[in-house]
């Protein structure tokens, strides 16, 4: 089970700042879609260029033109980047052959997707790396919460690996780590606290005993 | 009915030098999400300061935290901001209040969307300013074309206004036209031309006699 750290409302070098504190307690650094609009794949760079024995995933939130994004994605220093799930299975598809090619990996974002079940195997068909259930802010605010659909995908997929992301914080990680995903993603749960290398030193400590 | 220019594959100096040509003839220039992706909002901000007087686009394709979004957008000088049609109605609320609050206009992409008709009855009801009807990159390679949706967009929206995008040039114009949008949008049927304010200004000539 790997350890995502999700980084959304700062610019590229409070991101960097942040990443230092806890970088020995983390497999992969996010930069967030909110990053990404801002900054542009320069933060994409400036990170991977940072800490190279991290991986960084693009949060790009692909909904066209995959093969194009995944490309200059990966050209940035992006080891794993992100498409939507509710795109269609030509932008996949692209995401998929061009992820291949560049040797990154694509990260299915579920947000908003109605029918889970019949995406998941969908996407699984598709050759995708990683199928995610995500309770985005919005969603959030409305007490959504994504366990019982990472069961669901858990139930149909033969290859893809799972995720969960959406407001995981300690204090609900047993949770997270009770419903057995390949990876954890935890933003403000890290980057909101005072003592940032301690609570992402009990997390990992977590994880680690799964 | 307006006319917007989509910029994607070019860099901030090439595409304030491609909107120098063709200014006279377009009413809105986009900053298209590949432009986004790989610059940030420093894309948008250098655009309107650049043509003041024209309407700049941000194509976001907002997937979450909605009102954000739209506030960094427009803070940045976008005049409309893009979300996506498969988005929670949490989100496009979320767009449209901080719409509200900052002056710009919500523009929502229905890319993806399954059911036409019932999700623009939806979007109409929560108050976005325009109902785009868009054949992606990939959709357009594999033949889709948007003409019928947008009818039925028509059909069954009461105060929104409509655009239609993807793959327009000179040659399909009239089609676009005889649909009946109030905004049309044109990318490579101007910007991969060689003759761009020749074409931009046929286009204008074609929409202004509609």
């Amino acid at each position: 089970m790997e350890l995502q750290l999700a980084l959304d409302l700062v610019n590229i070098p409070e991101g960097i700042a942040l990443v230092k504190e806890v970088a020995p307690f983390i497999d992969i650094v996010e930069i967030g879609t909110p990053i990404v609009i801002n900054e542009g794949l320069h933060a994409v760079k400036a990170m991977k260029e940072a800490f190279p024995h991290l991986k960084v995933l693009a949060d790009l939130k692909i909904m066209d033109a995959g093969g194009y994004e995944v490309m200059k994605a990966s050209e940035a220093g992006a080891d794993i980047v992100t498409v939507l799930g509710a795109s269609n299975d030509l932008t996949i598809k692209g995401c998929v052959d061009e992820a291949k090619k560049q040797g990154s990996k694509v990260l299915v974002d579920m947000i908003n997707v109605k029918d889970i079940a019949t995406r998941a195997k969908e996407l699984d068909a598709l050759g995708v790396d990683y199928i995610c259930v995500h309770t985005g802010y919005d969603g959030q605010a409305a007490g959504q919460n994504p366990f019982e659909d990472l069961a669901t995908i858990k139930s149909v997929v033969k290859n893809s690996k799972t995720a969960i992301a959406g407001g995981i914080k300690l204090e609900t990680l047993p949770e997270a780590i009770k419903a057995n995903p390949d990876l954890i993603i935890v933003g403000g749960g890290i980057t909101g606290q005072d003592d940032k290398a301690g609570v992402a030193s009990k997390i990992r400590d977590l994880i680690t005993q799964g």
